[in-house]
């Protein structure tokens, strides 16, 4: 990694410095493992206590906090955005190279930016186009008429459904399935019958897809995801779903179909979320709960129960199974 | 698409007009948003409120609905198995070109029917045999021995393992994974030591099988789904389990090995459903359950609980851990 | 298969024989299903009701439970582990053959052992080691730097990002993905800043990672399994997580970030553990609970609640609402 003085970075940033400008940092670590050509950061009060011990050559951090630390600082009022952007320009993803690899499969009909880089084992089909700038790593799959949005990028081994439209500098994770079909079925004289899924998925500018995540197709109209959507991994959206810009969805949470999530949501991990329901804006739910009704207030909401010692669990789950019982007995207590 | 006349449509579906015969519809489209031009339909009585503002040329309704409706109509007992049937006529579905994909690679030792469609990138192991019309969308992995049957369609990106038999019609969305080993470890001196897992996994006809779902192949025998399940995106299905026909599993559901559930089951999403347990025909478990003991009555269970606003359910968490602590209190109180 | 006698099978496993020394078995069952032919096993006590009506050519079973069967057998302090080992000798699996397949790219800055074998459209990227014995089966995709072990084996479609160590005889299913970013996310004037991840993955010796699991690159430092850790299908695991030795984690269960699990901890199926806390040794987790604080003392935990007939598990749900009234209600008796 190239080294940079905290001047450097500090004008390149919008950020102040503390100490000597002249301090060069070339890596990046955290407050434990930081040596004296680090640059760290802290962005979460309860890790202050390390900062006794920390050795980095500078750190980020907030205004609050700089008192606590006698080293180098660069200052700002969000440490943890700072630390993203300057890590991400000190340390350069890799890209895949412009042009189509020799073993990608490219439709003579499919329409590709010369700015795009196809990957290995790729299969592009007719009336796809690719944007400029955008990346299709190895391993991708991109169906008819599909359109990827300039700078997107899909990691590997990502599957786009027919014309499943992806935005601008959306980032798609490996193992991500966008537009297979909704979970339609009609029961005609005791058989199933597959009920066609005829609409698409919109993903929105600047959304975040995890690997092995799933977004179904509308089954008439479409899947909306609008922009900056962020889901983290195993995340299954349901056909005809729409997720308002902002929100953030943790791994493991699964959404019923037609369900409308609001903007500035957070959906903690592993949440179950019932069909036909609207959440409002800046709803937050906390891990492993079930959300089985419609939320029209912003606030915290939740119904996950922290385990606790199993023989212990056994006698509470003894005791739910009373509460009935209890209900009569303490009604003709107070009878008397 | 091309247009029909309602009097066309109801020859071919065996439905009853009500208006004007000679309408001609030519797409397919919501109650809020159809069109003049368009075809819709009423299943779920909840939205029958919309029957006022609707602009369709043309609806599927029940007999029941059709007073409430002033426009076209096509009626029929089951309208949305009619829609079903309707819609996959007048908007196919895009298909695979039949033959041998120049990049894919089929091993000289598999037995593909010149009917057969091997999409771009897909792999085709010694011993398999891809029956007639089956579709293999690009990307596949077919492992050695297993079968593909008559008209059978892997949309893309999906696994199948070594020896496992998918049955005729059998629809399988992408990242599904068919026949990796099940999870078997013996604790040996302190290092498990992994289980052979001989068996395979056989899909009856008509099955559908959701994007990213996984089914593990048998210990010693079978993993077994019969005909006509339909699995939706996500679903963990492990060794040895065995699925009745007609049963529909909902997203996020995993069903630990050797449990047996029923016929015409209905599980709803992210179910966790118990090992070596039987589940009788007709079972309906709602959303986010955990299903523990054997069921032996058709019937509905579960033991999902709603969210609530989070300072109320943090209340009620306190209160759950009071539970012994009541019983002691209630009883004393009565033995006074 | 070829035929064994039970003398054979006894010296090279170390088992003492009961009965015919001379007995042949050539094929491996179920109690149930063993004909005079077939070796089966018995290692749980509750299939033992099974023994009377068994036609095993032989069985492998316990000290405890010879008496109890009439036929030959084969014995050993712990049938399961014997059968794991008779098992995989008897029926070896097919493995890929040696040397890289002509649809598969490699790229001219990897280095891939002679003794090991590329699969039908793999992609191994610059930089990537693929050590002796290894086996990369059918369309994985394995990116720059990243290293697999000797003896490994990717079995298909697997995903390993960059810079991911995969250590030696790691077995990894289908579907997974191993080094996708984590979900690191600033939030800087309303909009989602993506936090670079720039960590790996260190996947100790004789692990095995289940289908479509994923875990997610660190942060900073790396996310790392010990050895002999054994993921289930469709498994989450965060970027950080750190999992000791011999751990076994059941399907469906999800991990989220930082998060340090023990040695000998046993995750059942379905669950879903916090972030940021520290589980001791010897931990198990009954199937769907929630984990919200660390623990610190080994033993059994869990918050799950087992499905009830729906009619009796709402009257429930009605009462946990009314548990802060009821607090009330009973303080008031207790007072009089």
């Amino acid at each position: 990694m190239p080294a940079f003085t905290l001047e450097e970075l500090a004008r390149q940033f919008d950020l102040d410095v503390r100490g000597n400008p002249q301090q060069q940092v070339s890596g990046l670590a955290t407050l434990s493992a930081a040596g004296p050509g680090d640059l760290g950061f802290l962005a979460n009060a309860a890790y202050a206590r390390q900062l006794g011990d920390c050795r980095a050559g500078a750190l980020i951090l907030s205004e609050k906090m700089v008192d606590r630390w006698s080293g180098n600082a660069l200052v700002t009022a969000n440490p943890y955005a700072a630390w993203a952007r300057i890590a991400a320009f000190m340390q350069p993803r890799s890209t895949v190279p412009t042009g189509i690899h020799k073993t990608a499969w490219v439709d003579p009909d499919a329409e590709v930016d010369p700015s795009a880089a196809i990957g290995p084992q790729c299969s592009i089909a007719a009336g796809c186009r690719i944007d400029a700038g955008a990346e299709i790593g190895a391993g991708c799959v991109v169906e008819a008429g599909a359109t990827i949005g300039r700078q997107a990028r899909l990691v590997g081994r990502v599957f786009i459904g027919e014309q499943v439209r992806i935005g601008e500098r959306v980032l798609i994770h490996p193992g991500a399935v966008i537009g297979a079909d909704g979970f339609g079925l009609a029961l005609d004289q005791g058989q199933w019958l597959k009920v066609p899924q005829m609409g698409s998925v919109q993903i929105g500018n600047d959304c975040e897809i995890g690997a092995n995540t799933t977004i179904d197709r509308g089954a008439i109209e479409d899947t909306v995801l609008e922009e900056d959507v962020r889901l983290d991994n195993q995340v299954q959206i349901a056909h005809n779903v729409h997720i308002g810009a902002h929100t953030a969805i943790a791994g493991c949470v699964g959404i019923a179909g037609s369900t409308r999530i609001g903007r500035y949501c957070m959906i903690a991990g592993a949440c179950g979320i019932g069909g036909h329901l609207t959440i409002c804006d800046q709803v937050i739910v906390t891990a492993m709960s079930t959300v089985l009704d419609s939320i029209e207030e912003p606030g915290e909401y939740g119904s996950g129960i922290p385990a606790r010692a199993h023989a212990r669990w056994k006698r509470i789950l003894v005791r739910l199974g009373q509460l009935d019982d209890w209900a009569r007995r303490l009604r003709k207590l107070e009878n008397k």
